[in-house]
């Protein structure tokens, strides 16, 4: 068994072994920056632990885990398109290093490729894996759709939140874990258990994300507390909010979204959090999560000692991210 | 045997029948707009056509016609963003009727379905399929980024735009015609021979386009005469002009570029055209492709009854556009 350093050389090297294309430059040079800049790569990672779980040499998930990575990075460059976001990961996007055509194309090139690497795997089951990876590509097109509507809806429900997170973030986990599994030959039972553990650890990293953003320390998450809440954003936290306040706070609630003073907003929205007990909520929908996702990590038929690693990482993540 | 207007019902009734998805709306109902704004269908016809002059039937190739067709119009709805375009087949683009991050988000999902349709199709020939789709696409791409370099280049060689026009327009063609064919099973050989002939007869296509903007007929041409000169575009008479043109008629291109009244503009050029012959050049160089597209399609390895049709629709085509 690998263990988390060792797979992510792996993907490292792999990375900047391969070549994505060169000409024209405007072209390649974006996909070779963006695949460049690092980060956990977490996804590909998952790919080879999901293999080496059930027992395939993990260089034969190489490519597919590759294919994971791009399509990921496929998807933030056209997201920060459509976020005017000028940075990722502390250097310029795409689209504000080039322009808007160019990342709109090099984006499209990207997960042309990522399908031609899933192409690349030996595997008799090449099928089954096209089928989970173009489903799961739907899906995250469709959350991020889900998520932009969000933004002008006057009001979002609970499970709506819930839905859009498990489309936008929470299924790709889920099929990078399946995907490895299914090139181990693992049985179908347990390629849906690995996907279900994938899509609920999912969720629960992203209701993680919400509570740090109001409650973190600004060093450890790397960005300004309340960001989220000064920005309106509908995160589990205001929408729990919005949904359990009695009547006389909901003036005080919509003055708060309007405030212009940021100071004075994320103060005001932090202590209506309190008053309502939204951070024990939201702890307690992530535990809610996390359970299901274990018990459907023990569920899987290997020995106990082959789910230790990937038990470890999920553990390890979130806790960092505590 | 059977003519284009049979296929091309075949082809519309299919996409009447797809449903591509439907929620989000925002994300759906784009895709359904676009592949319900009919056009002559020319691609997924020519897959038909190849399946059928191979022996196939033709139903066997239904799936991935319509693939091919997804994917042209997924470069359509994200070209239409990087030019601006507000109009496409004399109704609103996908950008101009929705927005931006919906046409971005509605292509990507389009790319993905169009690999879904295409991994539909019954045959033992997939990863060559595949292989051949996936390459053109990574081409096309390679042909759109192209096509904008040139927009900001000085010049542009005669090779260049012929290798442009190549990428962005003719290997689409040739593929089309090759995956119709590698469904019927045909010889490696003669899937190259038919793949040939679609991309000759692609860059004909384009260079008729060219000539018909300066020389068409209004009526026929459906647009504006001189479009290509009042936007300065480098079209394959544009660039001969300026690698033909004597030293002292140069200083007059150079004016009439930049000349802002766009009938004086139209008339000089053209008067330029005609002193240097270059509709008899363009004509000249889009006979050599049409030459050795049929000499092409002369090599497959069928009965020469079973290539009347491809041969007829391919003159019909270039007849109606003269």
């Amino acid at each position: 068994m690998h263990a988390y350093p060792e797979l992510l050389t792996l993907i490292n090297t792999k990375i900047t072994e391969t070549s994505f294309g060169s000409s024209p430059k405007e072209l390649y040079d974006p996909i070779t920056y963006m695949m460049g800049l690092g980060g956990k790569r977490l996804r590909p990672v998952l790919t080879l632990m999901a293999a080496d779980m059930f027992g395939a040499d993990v260089n034969k998930a190489l490519d597919a885990a590759l294919a994971i990575e791009v399509f990921h990075n496929f998807t933030l460059v056209h997201d920060d398109i459509m976020d005017n976001a000028p940075l990722r990961r502390g250097k310029e996007t795409v689209f504000q290093k080039w322009n808007m055509p160019v990342a709109i194309l090099s984006g499209d090139l990207m997960l042309i490729r990522s399908i031609d690497l899933l192409a690349k795997t030996e595997t008799n089951q090449f099928a089954k894996l096209l089928a989970v990876f173009n489903d799961t590509a739907a899906k995250v097109c469709e959350g991020q759709q889900i998520d932009m509507n969000f933004e002008v809806m006057p009001q979002v429900s609970h499970e709506e939140y819930i839905h859009m997170i498990t489309l936008k973030t929470a299924v790709l986990l889920g099929a990078s874990l399946e995907i490895g599994a299914r090139i181990a030959n693992a049985s179908d039972t347990d390629a849906e258990h690995i996907y279900e553990f994938g899509k609920c650890i999912g969720i629960a990293f992203q209701i993680q994300d919400d509570i740090l953003d109001s409650f973190g320390q600004t060093a450890e998450v790397g960005k300004r507390i309340g960001g989220d809440i000064a920005s309106n954003k509908k995160t589990l936290l205001l929408i729990e909010l919005l949904a359990s306040a009695h009547k006389d706070d909901s003036k005080l609630i919509q003055q708060l979204l309007a405030e212009p003073n940021d100071e004075i907003k994320i103060a005001g929205v932090l202590a209506l959090y309190q008053k309502y007990q939204i951070k024990a909520f939201a702890e307690s929908q992530k535990q809610q999560y996390l359970d299901r996702a274990f018990h459907h990590l023990q569920a899987v038929s290997v020995q106990a000692d082959r789910k230790q690693i990937v038990m470890q990482t999920a553990q390890e993540l979130m806790q960092r991210m505590s």
